[in-house]
């Protein structure tokens, strides 16, 4: 990808590259493959793309049915990442997976379906559109349901992506040259400003703008000028393969709340389905067997058939968590050549297009006030700074 | 190995070996190894060692715990096999992970408890030692036993072996020199006697005496003088990581009823659990997600803390059943040369030093009439006879 005219490039001699992203998952290659169709020379550092949460993640594009009470700031990125995902799919190209499949809320009981129709007021105050159904409809839309479910739900605007898919079709858009198959070790500073970053055997990568995009691996990065509040949110998730006898085993993406505990099946177009996901804070990146048991359990609640499938794959993931759950996205004070894009916690997949958009518009030397409450430095208790480390790094340099 | 003068051994020109042993599992590798030790030259054909049923068993020597009503014949090899473990560890060498555990039969309620003590009478009538427990005794001895149990029985004489390690262990004593690491495709036959085995790529290899060890793989094996009635009975299985602060999950391999359902959970030395099995015939090599599921809410039942540990690996594979659960046995007919031992259904561990012994008494021209019930013919409907397939496969060679 060649260009020497984007808008706002500072091009210094001996930069590898316009942009430097670290962090080759979804949100990483998402932005960097964005900045490259806006005619940028992108580089993404990292040892293993696409084997952190990316690989965990479901894929679901769930705006409506992920949208949390009080969580306005986050619902209004969600709803422009939703908006922007058909474009940005067609862009990554028909490999990715996308489906406009519509998604089914099921509720085990009386109290998990007055759950969902609480949520239903909150979701339609904000003009999201979730349409009841009887359990005869649902049950005639989706014959493998469970004949004893209490309540049925259908959002339509919620679709899916193959996380897995849509990584290796982004590794390809970007090509093999933009591919740095190594781990950032920190930052490289220039005086006031981020310069690039200095890798594990030493090397240094220079280039006009840094993305910090590599989820929890940002913990462990040095150089930061702010401390950057991510913690492991540990999830197990399934796959499983539908036997022929039972394809489809459902058509919508089905999200149930069962005893008050959340469950999901993802229907894939190859026949196999992704059942998640447990939420752990419990400091243990092994899949849980508790957890593996309870999906399976509530799963079977919803879809009885799940027990006759084929279970391929047991996973487990750490999701990069935030105080406010909200992502960790923008410039940190005024230091430049910096741009923060992590801490997506669940939503990652969703927010692709849209923490690419973001990011676009700060490489472009904009900024759009709306998303201001994603600042990655709102938790901090001091100004952003210049790091001690980086005065010894510069001088290694 | 080198030794002429084995007893019983005829050995021919152009001969690779005294024995073949076609199957590289737990009973193939342990009738070589014994043949070895004997003094035979063996080697042991398999494209895959120990990947069959030997990978899945988690390695019970339950003599006395799978006893089955009616069972006498059966029950009579396991007995002799379970005294002949220690002597075959001790040969095998130490890693092959051979436990003197005992093992505890709990029961999840009132039914299961008397299903065990019915079980129970039938034992000791056998002279099978099976002790009743308090539910205060098991849990205290086992304290993450769960508080509702409804019965324990304690079993010494049933211990542990790691089927991983001894297949591991065995291979090593046997050397590389002794695998031949490809499918046997059909036995060959010299006139009236089987004179070894053709590989897949058409290679004749020749012995003196061919045993036929490879388990549900026979049933493809061209040559047979009679057809071996086996079918697959699938199982899944689990492994599992205790976290430090739970070890030991339990000190006794753990045998449960759960409402009549039947899990196992074994402790490793190396801080591991196996839990399994279910029993399936429903044609399906894959790891069924609702037998996984079974197991771990049965296993819960009995043990709770199974839900904080780490499911690392799942495994389904099939077991070589025949009508009446007991092995396939000894010589067929008259025809010299061959021996078969399979179908060994869910007992292959424990019942590998007794196949051996059996094995080595036969290739010495021994036979002991206490094992006439496990001929490999007695369910074929015509005597054993030359395979037509054979006159073409001896005008190939």
């Amino acid at each position: 990808m060649e260009s020497t005219d984007a808008p706002g490039t500072t091009r210094n001699p001996g930069d590898v590259a316009d942009v430097i992203v670290i962090g080759a998952g979804v949100i990483g290659l998402g932005i960097a493959w964005t900045a490259a169709r806006s005619g940028r020379r992108v580089v993404v550092v990292d040892p293993a793309p696409g084997t952190g949460a990316s690989f965990a993640a479901a894929g679901m594009l769930a705006a409506v049915s992920e949208y949390h009470y009080q969580e306005e700031a986050l619902l209004g990125l969600m709803l422009d990442s939703a908006r922007r995902w058909p474009e940005f799919a067609a862009a990554a190209g028909p490999d990715c997976g996308y489906l406009a499949t519509p998604t089914l809320c099921l509720a085990a009981d009386a109290a998990d379906r007055q759950a969902f129709a609480d949520l239903r007021a909150a979701q339609e105050a904000h003009g999201l559109a979730v349409q009841p159904l009887t359990v005869r409809e649902a049950r005639k839309a989706e014959p493998l349901l469970a004949p004893g479910i209490a309540g049925a739900f259908t959002i339509e605007a919620d679709h899916q992506v193959d996380p897995r898919r849509l990584v290796a079709a982004l590794l390809g858009r970007l090509g093999d040259d933009a591919l740095v198959p190594a781990r950032a070790a920190s930052l490289a500073w220039d005086g006031g400003r981020v310069a690039g970053v200095v890798l594990e055997d030493g090397q240094e990568l220079r280039a006009a703008e840094t993305v910090v995009a590599n989820g929890l691996g940002a913990r462990d990065l040095g150089g930061l000028p702010v401390a950057l509040p991510l913690r492991p949110v540990y999830g197990d998730i399934l796959r499983l393969r539908v036997p022929e006898a039972l394809r489809p085993l459902v058509t919508a993406t089905v999200r149930g709340l069962v005893r008050g505990r959340p469950v999901y099946v993802v229907p894939r177009e190859d026949g196999t389905v992704v059942i998640g996901a447990t939420q752990r804070e419990d400091g243990s990146g092994a899949v849980s067997a508790g957890g593996v048991y309870e999906l399976l359990r509530d799963a079977q609640a919803l879809v009885p058939a799940v027990a006759e499938l084929e279970l391929t794959e047991t996973t487990a993931r750490a999701r990069p968590g935030t105080p406010d759950n909200a992502p960790l996205l923008g410039r940190v004070g005024n230091v430049p050549g910096l741009i923060v894009a992590t801490g997506f916690f669940r939503h990652g997949v969703l927010l692709t297009p849209a923490a690419a958009e973001v990011c676009r518009q700060l490489l472009e030397g904009r900024t759009d006030p709306q998303w201001d409450s994603f600042r990655p430095d709102r938790f901090a208790s001091q100004p952003a700074r210049i790091p001690a480390v980086s005065a010894a790094e510069r001088g290694g340099s």
